[in-house]
């Protein structure tokens, strides 16, 4: 019986870093070879990381990433490689290399480049026009990147009806919520329409705002699952694809040979790959690589899962040895504080407690317990005599006045300060604790609590940052987020008795109605909301438009929903629009 | 002789102002009729705003846009206008209304999306595909917009090749150095190529980090200039186009007659414009508006005037009263106070001076001349007492280290805390005061220096700062910026002694290199470069991409240089290429 013994190498490239993803590259390929792999796929861009943003306007960069490409291809003989670069012809292209032999095969160039969202591959890329299909033995693999495949009149289908068999997908498909779903629906169906087997592979791990989710997957001629890669972590995904059913498949459903009929062959070049030495094939695969039927991840896990390897890689990829958390015992600082651990070690994670006159006795108590059950350690700072000398050095300027939103922000600032002061001197990055619920509306003060290098739930509605928590502890199977922190008011605790619902409606109501807003562009109409009328959305909305200048320097975070502040979502601060 | 009598309404819209926009433009109508105009013409997107950026995602805003369409339409009678808007077909457009008679009498849909640089028009709109002409009495005339223009084979050949003898070019065409004069050379060759009268209309106004000089131009079939709007003002330019010499120079220089034979008449939508009821077209255009041949402004009030523009838009558009500014009786805070007194008037500028035990006599003493110059309040703010109160409470903390940055950063980061609290507290905007040489190396404190709502110079490298400082006294005729400012050795003033040259070659050898780097992607060999040889380059390189994180939380700031830092040079944070 045909088949084909494929390797997907679900890699965590990181940008730049040319040499450090070829190293990755050749030991993935050694390891597909001891595996007895007929092919070893690495993911879209794998040579130079994605999104390499304006980097690509570099023409050494372009170079550099031709001569890493080089190295990988001096290495790929008795296995036929498949690996995402820049190519450089007439124009700049995102694309993919077929190597074998030591030689270049042959070159696929995306055809449908991304232009929305988070993405810019118009601002780089030329659209490729060709594609190629290429043959291995007695079968037809047809390559193509990421975007292609959502066209169901892409280059999928041309080499489809040109004859190939198994398509070869390379991807770096951001993580979004849910979004394992809608393409492992999307790769069910292609496969079904076109009568191919599907390996599509994505890339791993965190830039900047983005976190890859890995989860690669192969599907069958049915749209069936043959093989899953991990979620969130490095993966080697070794199958056989078998070939006889493909043709079965046509026999008995016999749309397509209708639709091949009618279909220009000549349109389509067609590479023969040069045979490679015969390879272990004939082997099991061995027990260490073989499918791993895991289930998905449930979906507070996921989302968990996407936020501890986005901050890890951030911290990593960018060279800090710890991070520095100012925690407040309410449950935004408690959730960063776990997810830091989890990402980075309890010794890499230091908590700031900076309480001030307002702070409450139980804030102090659940910061310290939050801090001994994950074990790490909490430097009290009181803020109360910098706060005073501020007030003093200010009272001639404010005489008169009274007290209002500068005191509050006044103490975050400090806070922001101190914990700026820790990062200087000892190095470490300042983790925000910020959700996204705060961060639209403005309920936070830019240089104060806003202040550090990375926001962790930026992108995290406050009632999901609850039912993280409520996962984190169950999964445990223990509390590690205390339990008062769960049942008090919110409170920044910037004066005496203040709460967040003084001048927001419960996150309950908020967050749906911030969700339609600002992921959907909802319209509103004069009805309201169940828990917010007409005046209270168009007050929302107001404190959303109005705090663009604040998200605009806001440090990056990581993207979970359909729409997150920064790349993804690009307002003009200056706008006039009340669409409500 | 037949002419036409054109008025270029050269407005500044305010993005998601569709009331505000809409008024300014009825009004221009009415100026124009009053004057005798035949067509009166308003720039691309005029009636949202230019870039309106992600409000075009949302259904309602486009919606909103056409109704705004439809009030001038329903004013536009006894003339022809040419409008910018979002047209809604199948798809959305950037579109050039042409109205007449209360009616919508064409479209015209850009066909060339720039998404390069600071543009992302493929995120929004499709690309047209037809380019109609317009028949007005009788002459014929062409309509395109902004980017369409640069393609010598784009829609203006198409229009001329068909019989357009005039082209109406609307743009939304942002400022930088330079641009005006690549702008008419390139209007005069496509003039000249295709023997046609170009009008060319650009907007004028601040939005967020892009300034608009307006600097329309009309340009004859031989390439010179009929007339010239005013630079960084709004205007209205009439002009008597006058006809005859068109048939004159095709048949005197009759290549474009040889290109018509070949061209497929048949492709180009031939439209009518109703005839208007006669306006006072005999009559002389009236005095005050009748053209101003006023030179071209010198390079460095251009620059200046840009910085006032954006300046004072950001402010006015967004709602502010005033601004505060720390003056340090540096070089860059003097020039961004005074740009702040020509933007706003000296009334709404307040300046803080913050001694530290560091700060030297001299700072003191020219910051307040500077401030009896401009005749601006200062207010003193000693932070040597809050900074003690800081030290005192961190010192058990950071026992056994020597004062390094940290110590630096804080007083930074108190200033801007001050800064911050006037802003809160009275409602003024903060602006900073930072220069792109310092923004291009990281030598500046996040939450610090940084700490503001508008960067006014941003983009402005350290070298052009003293030569706008010098064209402002010298245009002044007096000393506005004091002698000794320009004098004194650049220094933060944060440790004893400190000079900018410590760790940073002099601003002379800096500034091209940034440059060279920054604007130019440039390659570096192991040469080196005067003043700065191969290792210091590297230096300076490592410098520029590490502060990624800090200019991602940057306030914006007003592009002047072929490239900004902002939404023009997209980096990633995390970054492992070094290219040198």
């Amino acid at each position: 019986m045909r088949s084909l013994r494929i390797a997907l190498a679900q890699m965590n490239s990181t940008v730049g870093d040319l040499e450090g993803n070829v190293s990755k590259i050749l030991h993935s390929v050694k390891k597909a070879k001891t595996a007895g792999a007929d092919i070893v796929v690495f993911p879209e861009l794998a040579i130079t990381g994605y999104p390499p943003e304006d980097l690509l306007l570099k023409t050494r960069f372009i170079e550099d990433n031709l001569r890493a490409l080089k190295k990988v291809q001096r290495y790929v003989d008795d296995i036929t490689a498949v690996v995402g670069f820049v190519d450089r012809k007439d124009d700049i292209y995102n694309a993919a290399a077929v190597l074998c032999k030591k030689r270049l095969i042959g070159v696929y160039h995306k055809m449908y480049l991304p232009n929305y969202g988070v993405f810019d591959e118009y601002r780089y890329f030329q659209a490729g026009t060709r594609c190629p299909i290429f043959r291995i033995g007695t079968t037809w693999i047809g390559v193509n990147i990421c975007e292609d495949m959502w066209y169901p009149e892409g280059p999928l289908r041309t080499q489809a009806l040109a004859g190939a068999e198994i398509i070869i997908n390379i991807n770096a498909s951001p993580y979004r919520i849910g979004k394992g779903k809608v393409r492992l629906d999307m790769l069910s169906t292609r496969a079904t329409d076109n009568t191919v087997i599907i390996a599509s592979l994505n890339t791993v791990g965190g830039q900047d705002e983005l976190v890859f989710d890995g989860h690669s997957l192969i599907v069958d001629q049915n749209g069936s699952v043959i093989a899953r890669g991990k979620q969130f972590e490095e993966d080697l995904i070794i199958a056989d694809l078998k070939l006889e059913g493909i043709l079965m498949k046509k026999l008995h459903a016999p749309l397509q040979r209708q639709e091949a009929l009618r279909h220009d062959k000549g349109a389509v070049e067609k590479i023969v790959v040069p045979a490679a030495k015969a390879s272990g094939k004939k082997t099991q695969i061995p027990a260490d690589l073989s499918l791993r039927e895991k289930p998905v991840l449930a979906p507070f896990e996921e989302i968990y899962r996407a936020l501890v390897l986005g901050t890890a890689d951030y911290v990593r990829k960018n060279g800090f040895k710890g991070v520095v958390i100012g925690l407040s015992g309410g449950i935004d600082s408690s959730l960063v504080a776990t997810i830091a651990v989890d990402a980075l070690g309890k010794a890499n994670v230091t908590g700031l407690f900076m309480p001030s006159p307002y702070t409450s006795g139980e804030s102090s108590e659940d910061t310290y317990e939050l801090a001994r059950n994950l074990g790490i350690t909490v430097r009290e700072i009181p803020i109360t005599g910098v706060f005073q000398s501020y007030l003093d050095t200010l009272k001639k300027h404010f005489k008169g006045s009274p007290a209002d939103v500068t005191e509050e922000n006044l103490q975050a600032r400090i806070r922001g300060n101190m914990l700026m002061s820790f990062s200087n001197k000892f190095g470490w990055l300042v983790l925000t604790t910020g959700n996204k619920s705060e961060m639209s509306v403005g309920y936070a003060t830019l240089y104060g609590d806003m202040a550090g290098g990375f926001a962790v739930i930026k992108d995290v509605p406050k009632t999901m940052v609850y039912e993280l928590c409520a996962w984190r502890n169950s999964n445990a199977g223990k509390t590690v987020i205390p339990k008062r922190i769960f049942s008090k008011e919110p409170s920044a605790e910037l004066r005496p008795g203040q709460k967040d619902t003084d001048t927001l409606p419960s996150y309950e109501v908020l967050d749906p109605l911030l969700k339609a807003y600002i992921e959907d562009d909802r319209d509103f109409d004069e009805t309201g909301s169940p828990g917010c009328n007409a005046r209270c959305i168009r007050n929302i909305i107001g404190m959303v438009d109005k705090s663009e200048y604040k998200r605009r320097q806001s440090p990056p975070g990581i993207k979970i929903t359909q729409r997150a502040f920064g790349r993804d979502r690009r307002f003009p601060i200056t706008n006039k629009y009340r669409g409500f």
